[in-house]
Order: C-alpha cells, then structure tokens, then sequence
C-alpha cells in the first residue's frame, strides 16, 4: 500500500506542478483546441485552450508508477503492465488524433476507419496478453470468462479454443472501444471526464484494494479473489487517480487546458483494463455509470433521429450539452454530474461488497 | 452497515427530493439572504437566495438516521444520539441567528456574546452526557484524555474530577467552537463548505467503519479501538454525507439556496461531535484541514492588521476571497478548494491506517 500512495503522490505532484510549464509551451507553440463545430455556440472561445494534456497525464502516471516500484524495490507485474500498456496505447492513437486536428486546423482527426483499426490491433495484444503471462497459482491477469463481481461460468473457451480466443477479443474490443469512447463524449465541459474519471478510478482503486486483502493466494476462505496481482492494479489505479486530480486542478472551468483525445482514450483504456483484469467487466456498467448513460444518449438521439426521419429526444447530444441548451450553467452540469457519477460508483462498491458480505456469511 | 447504507440513502432523497419545494416555500415568504457588506462587490447579487437550507438538511439527517433504525429494528445509542444532539442544537443556535438576520433584514444577526453563550451551554451538556453513559465494556462515548489517533496518555482527571471535568469542558467547548467557526467561515462560496463537508465526513465515515470493523468488542488484538457505538457513529455520519449530496445538488453554483448559519454551526458540531466520539480530536485538524486554514487564514489577517497598525497579509479574507480577488473565477477556487481538502482528509486517513499497521505489524 506504501507503493500506491507513494505512486498517487508522485504522480499528482507532477500534473499539479508541471502543467503549467506545459500549457506555456503549448501556447508558445499554438498548440490550441479547435472545438466540434456541432457542440453548442457558447464553446467557441474555447478556441485556443491547449489540448493534449493527456500527454501530461499518461507521464505522471508512468513516473509514479515506476517511481513507486523503483522506491519499494518491488516488481512489476504482468498486469500492472497490462494497464498501462493499453492506457499508452489508446493514449498513443488519440495521439495521432489531436495531432491531426492541430496540423491540419480543423477540428476532425483520424478517419473514423483508421482509429477502429489501430484500436483494435492495440486490443488484441492486450487480450493476448492478459491470457499468456499464468503465475505459479496458475493465474492469469485476464480470463475468458465473463465477469460480474467475480468471474461467471460463461467461457468462451467452452466453443473450442479458436472460436473461444476470437469471441474473447470481440468482448474485450467491445469493453474497450465502449468505455474510450465514453469518457471521450464525456470530456465536452471544463472538468467533466476529469472529475467523473477521478471518481470512477477511484471506485476500482477500493475495489481492487479489497481483492488484494481478500486474495486467495494470501488466504483461502469463501469470500477470496482469483485476480492476478491485484496490489500492483491498485498502484496503478491510484496513480491514475492522483495524477487526475493534479489535472483538475489546471482543467476545472474555467480549463488552462484540455486532456483532448489522448487523455479520453487512454483514461477509457485504463477503466476498461483494470475491469478485465480485476474481473469486474459488467460491473464497470454501474461504476461507470456516467459514461454509460452519456454514450447512451447519443446512441438514442442518432438512433431515434434515423428511425423518425429527423425528430430529436433531446435538444443535443450528448447529454451534458442537452442540460446546458435547457439553461443550466455548464459549471452546474458538471458538478451535478460529479455527483450522478458518484451515486452510479458507490452503488458499484455496495453491489461487490455486499456480494462479498453473502458469499462469506 | 446495511443502516449506514439506508440512512445516507434516505437523506439524499429527502435533501435532493424536498429542496425545490423549501425554496418555493421561502421565496414565497421572502426568506432570502442578506449578504455580508463586507464581501466581495460581485456577491451582492446573491441577496434574495433562500438561506436556512441547513434546516433541510438537519432534518434529512434525522429523518434518514431513525428511519434506518426502525427499518432495520435495531436500537439508538448514546453515541449517535449524542452527535446528532450536537448537531441539532448548534444548528438550533444558527436558526436563531438566521432568524434575526431575515427579520430584521440584516447580515448581522445574534451579538457574538449571545451566541457564544447559548453554544456553551450546549456543549456543556454535550459533554457532560459524554462521560454519563457507561455500558458493560465500561467505556462512555467521550473520555477524558486528549486523543490524536487514540487515546494520548493526556487525562485532565489526573488533575483531580472537579479541575478535570472543567478542562474537559473547556476542551470540547475549544473543539465545537472551533469547527462551527471554520466551517461557517469556509461557507462563503457556492457549494464550497458543502462540498469540503462532504469529504471531511465521508473521510470520518470511513475512520468510523475501520472502528467497528476492529473493536475491542468484537476482537481483542494489538489494534483494536476502545470506542463506543463505532457502528453508530458510521451511520450518523452517512446519513450527513447523503443528506449534504442531495444538497450539494442545488446548492452548486448557482446555488438555488445557501445553508446558512443553520447549516454550517450544525456541520461544525457534527465534526466536532465525531472528532471527540470517535476520540479523534486532534486527527480533525488533518481530516478538517481546509477548515483550520481558512480560519487561520482570518486570524492571520486581523492579527497581523493590529499588529502592523493596518497592513495586510491576504486581499482578503477568509482565504477564498483572496483568491477571488486574485482573479481566480468564484468556481475554479471551490473546486481547487475542494481538491485541498481531499489531499487533507486522504492525508488524515492514511495516517489513521498507517497507525493501525504499525500497531498490529
């Protein structure tokens, strides 16, 4: 545990006090944001906020990681690993995105084709991945199986090995591309993915925390876990967690920058990750909640546009737009939306803690 | 902790449910706020926002706290009724406060003395019922000695009971005081006391839990707390947190209503009632530190004024008009602010934990 504080202060310390080293440097090179040009009007001055802070994030979190291990002389780990690969990765691809969008000056990036294909190609060396590192408790990060609060019987591997491994990238695919694509229609207001992602992170960070003392490889009882490293899922969940508060600090409203494409990515890699592999995946439905009922939004506003020939359910989507053209002050919409996003995970950690109270009583 | 769950259940919804029509009901009998005149210039367009929001959610509070007893059929103890008289009763104090303030369409309202007496005698009886009620294990609610993370080998009955009682006293009145004034101090922007309360109760709410968790109780070991009703302090303490949520919601900028004197001297007992409950006290300064710094703040500036025959140190303050007047918009220092205080309360946590790991190591 010493680790995981010592990564989250790391981590925090850095976005806190570097960021406005890099919002310099990002303004003296016009590194600026050019906004959606079908978000609400009121967001065209934010035109030259600079983008990419995510770069920052995705820094501080591998200095704390690896700042933390380095301090306690501990190893790493396959899935500790795992999650900042994918973090990276995504992070990598928003990357090339946001680069477009400031070369080209527009506010369009990568094809949507180009991003689906590199996302994808980074999905299945995770999903690999987490299948081949097995420990000697014949453990590995992730499984095959679809998971609630703890791992369900419904394996694909039950269809043969081939067809078990291709429906286990599909699954993984969909969880990853759904919550990246969450947290980047989540990140529209000064704060909002920040903040709702501190929570969220932070939500997996008790839960992960738990599976550790509640390890089956450190006790046998009822109640125990079978999650690969689940010390090194928290280091790196807290490590999110802090270098995302040392970020809100310069991105609440009014924002000296934004996380952009490579934050929203990567943070939505990094929530997909650690649901994997600390085998929560349908629970991530309710810790996430925010993001969820976002990218619902939209599905329903697009879907129901298609299907009525051009009627709408909301004035805009996503939602957070909608509440804002309804009269609500954006810095109102995102703190009540903290707040949705909180009740959604502490709702999560009711549902695997008291699953946890009945296995054990 | 199925009670726990239920009372912070229900007193959100009855803050974030009942609110709407309380501040219907007081626009219709002009309950407004009257702006302190020596605020910021850009605070007097506030006049006429509801106060007295606290009354919603002491009432949420208790609503949520019996409710959560009867529904789980089990009994009230001397610690839980002890913290929410307390609260009641210093938000009792407030309401007369605010009361003046509305009737006499001022923002002056009780004179300091006033005040100062009638919040002695409750605290006078808060800590005398402290030390009366003894149950089989032998430990009374409050104790005697001094506590930082336990019990400090500091009694004031080694002086002799009568000279001891009155420092003990005199020491809760020091504790109440203290945080009613830091938290009605803290209560000058949108949201900014809410919010600061939220985390430095849900930090308590998790001290609360560990307490139970290892009582003396239930398990003698190296670790375990001498503390009565812990279970009990947990539930009070959610039902604040869910109460302040639900509140939170419409108290954000812009806020629908403000809490008013009610609300923050009844929050100041809650923590001061938990603090010394939980036998805390001197961990509150860490867990409650943007409070004690924002105080500090106000001494600082006074001090140094008659010091220095009319310099300053801050533009103004408590700390956050400072900051205001710095430039920072009134929403970037509450969310800074609260950031503040979450490092603070996780600080007070981890110190509190990392107590309990030494000692059981």
């Amino acid at each position: 545990m010493i680790a995981a504080l010592l990564a989250a202060s790391i981590a925090l310390a850095c976005t806190l006090l570097l960021t406005p080293l890099f919002v310099r440097f990002a303004h003296r090179h016009s590194l600026g944001q050019f906004i959606r040009e079908d978000g609400p009007k009121s967001h065209y001055t934010k035109r030259g906020t600079p983008t990419m802070g995510g770069v920052m994030i995705l820094l501080a979190i591998l200095v704390g990681y690896f700042a933390a291990k380095l301090l306690t002389g501990t190893a790493v780990t396959p899935s500790g690993l795992l999650m900042l690969f994918l973090m990276v990765a995504f992070g990598a691809v928003g990357f090339i995105d946001d680069l477009i969008k400031i070369l080209d000056h527009r506010s369009l990036g990568l094809t949507p084709w180009a991003k689906m294909l590199l996302l994808l190609v980074v999905t299945i060396v995770f999903a690999v991945g987490g299948l081949l590192f097995r420990d000697r408790h014949g453990l590995t990060p992730a499984s095959t199986s679809i998971s609630f609060i703890r791992d369900l019987p419904i394996d694909f591997m039950s269809l043969g090995p081939v067809a078990g491994i291709i429906l286990f990238v599909v699954w993984v695919e969909l969880i990853a591309s759904g919550t990246s694509n969450g947290v980047n229609l989540t990140d529209g207001l000064d704060g909002l993915a920040t903040g709702a992602s501190i929570i969220a992170f932070g939500a997996y960070g008790l839960i992960t925390f738990w599976q550790f003392n509640q390890s089956c490889v450190r006790l046998v009882s009822p109640g125990c876990y079978s999650v690969r490293d689940p010390l090194d899922l928290v280091i790196v969940t807290f490590a999110v967690c802090g270098a995302l508060v040392g970020f809100l600090w310069w991105n609440t409203n009014p924002a000296r920058l934004f996380m952009g494409d490579t934050g929203s990515l990567a943070l939505g890699g990094g929530l997909a990750a650690v649901a994997i592999l600390s085998h929560t995946e349908l629970l991530l439905v309710l810790v996430g909640g925010l993001f969820v009922i976002i990218t619902a939004s939209v599905i329903i506003q697009t879907g129901y546009f298609k299907l009525s020939g051009g009627k709408r359910v909301f004035l805009m989507a996503p939602l957070h737009h909608h509440f804002e053209l309804k009269g609500w002050p954006a810095v109102q919409v995102v703190t009540r939306f903290w707040i949705l996003e909180g009740l959604f995970a502490a709702a999560g950690i009711v549902l695997f803690y008291g699953e946890w109270l009945a296995v054990t009583r």
